[in-house]
């Protein structure tokens, strides 16, 4: 007759599931991973007994996180895509990002930005294919007392009017289609010519798009265009400018809406200024300061 | 001077973030997907709260889960291990299987049950490559009166002693190996020969086997036999009889073992038993009732 042996460890109960798990972590892991682990499976384990899930579901959520995977490749990550409709890329922000009162706030910086772009002069406009309503945006970058700051860096990013980044239609949108950088002048001063954002569904073909529509959402982004604000010596804004008219604006598939964040948008009936932008009028003209914290 | 149009949804804040996502689902939307899907925002922007992730933590999550999907295949199924090393395969399996005492207790399934085995007759030795040390399996199935369970059908396998099943090792194994299936006697008697199991490491070579050596976990399951015993008018038992004498007894890495899941494994000491079941001397000797309960 063998022994048996006595456990180091108790066995698995569904009562106390989430610390028997947890209990087997080792002695020497690193306290911020251990941190982390038992949270997840904290909360992991009281989702599961709440939801009850039959084992039909669960199968299901396999699947789906397997299909959600799959669905990943070098140009489309599917799993940020989830993290963003679910509103955690945008906590996960806000988390990092709390300002005082009056300077800019954050939002998600998506998927299509690109690095390297080279400084323009200002003035420039950014639409290479003429689609869409012509757009001025002038605007200053100054610090939570009011200051300019001067040499500072702006990265600007949208869709073109079919509702598409360069990125996203190479050999079909000119290349650097609506994408420049822009750096402040000593009063803190920046201006660029481009066209009105406007709204457009994140890709939906994937299991992230099949769970909004069991959900009863749409995939829509309220109108918007991307900026980084950087300078020396202040923290680096990552943030949008959205269209005040977007029907989205209150229903954004990835909830990046501010209150703060929605854009002085005025239509301007100018022949004058028209033509010395050299756009037909009426057209758009917009007033955007972004207003800097200093770096910790 | 375009109008603003009034939100008709609350715009996004750090505090009632789950709130704000779950209020987007549409009013069609079944109540069991509702409650689901609520449920599941509601936990995981909890447990986003709590533990504050960097951007990069952040990302590494996006990562771990991108590559545990890129794990699957086919015949590999990351997601089935994550949840099983995670204990919420063990958890939802306990929530669906909630037995009367004196019952035999489920656990789980595992990857590798294979469907459709013929039934063969009893005394059948199940191992055909001739490794492990041999073991007879005697036993009846029962009902919670203690009455006998007639034509009930028991699917068994397990490892062989290299500590792989059949199906992980086609072509090397003989086919079949290690895999049964037996009816019940009119008394609900059963045996049949095998050898004892052994543990064995769970695929290690994905995430989930780089996250179980960061947490400073082994992948090791403890020594077991696979069951499934079914009969017309109870509720199908999927289980497992684990060695007592295993190492990992306290310690499997999916958190399998139960207390009455231990199985009495006796080295037997008899020439005369060991030549009548064409065995050497010690042999391993176990006897397994199954009780079945009613199904609703």
């Amino acid at each position: 007759m063998n022994h048996i042996d006595r456990p180091h460890y108790p066995l698995f109960n569904e009562a106390d599931s989430a610390e028997i798990v947890n209990a087997r972590i080792g002695p020497n892991v690193a306290s911020r991973t251990r941190q982390v682990a038992e949270a997840v499976v904290r909360h992991l384990h009281a989702a599961v007994k709440e939801i009850q899930p039959s084992h039909e579901e669960w199968l299901a959520a396999i699947q789906f996180l397997t299909d959600t995977g799959h669905m990943c490749t070098d140009w489309r990550q599917e799993f940020i895509l989830l993290s963003d409709v679910l509103g955690v890329s945008m906590l996960v922000d806000a988390i990092n990002h709390r300002r005082p009162d009056g300077a800019t706030e954050n939002t998600i910086l998506g998927p299509f930005f690109v690095d390297g772009i080279s400084v323009s002069t200002h003035g420039t406009n950014i639409c290479h294919d003429g689609k869409g309503e012509p757009l001025v945006l002038r605007g200053r970058v100054i610090d939570i007392h009011g200051e300019p700051v001067k040499d500072a860096i702006i990265d600007v990013w949208q869709t073109n009017d079919d509702g598409f980044y360069d990125v996203q239609q190479k050999g079909v949108q000119p290349d650097g289609n609506l994408r420049g950088k822009f750096e402040t002048d000593s009063e803190g001063k920046y201006w660029f010519r481009t066209v009105k954002p406007r709204d457009y569904p994140i890709p939906d073909d994937g299991p992230v798009g099949r769970m909004l529509r069991t959900l009863g959402r749409h995939p829509n982004r309220a109108a918007h265009i991307h900026f980084i604000v950087q300078a020396s010596g202040y923290e680096t804004v990552i943030t949008h400018i959205f269209a005040p008219d977007c029907p989205y604006l209150a229903e954004d598939t990835v909830f990046g809406v501010k209150e703060s964040l929605i854009g002085n948008f005025e239509l301007t009936d100018n022949e004058k200024e028209a033509a010395s932008l050299g756009f037909p009028s009426p057209f758009w003209s917009v007033r955007q300061d972004f207003v800097l914290k200093p770096s910790d």
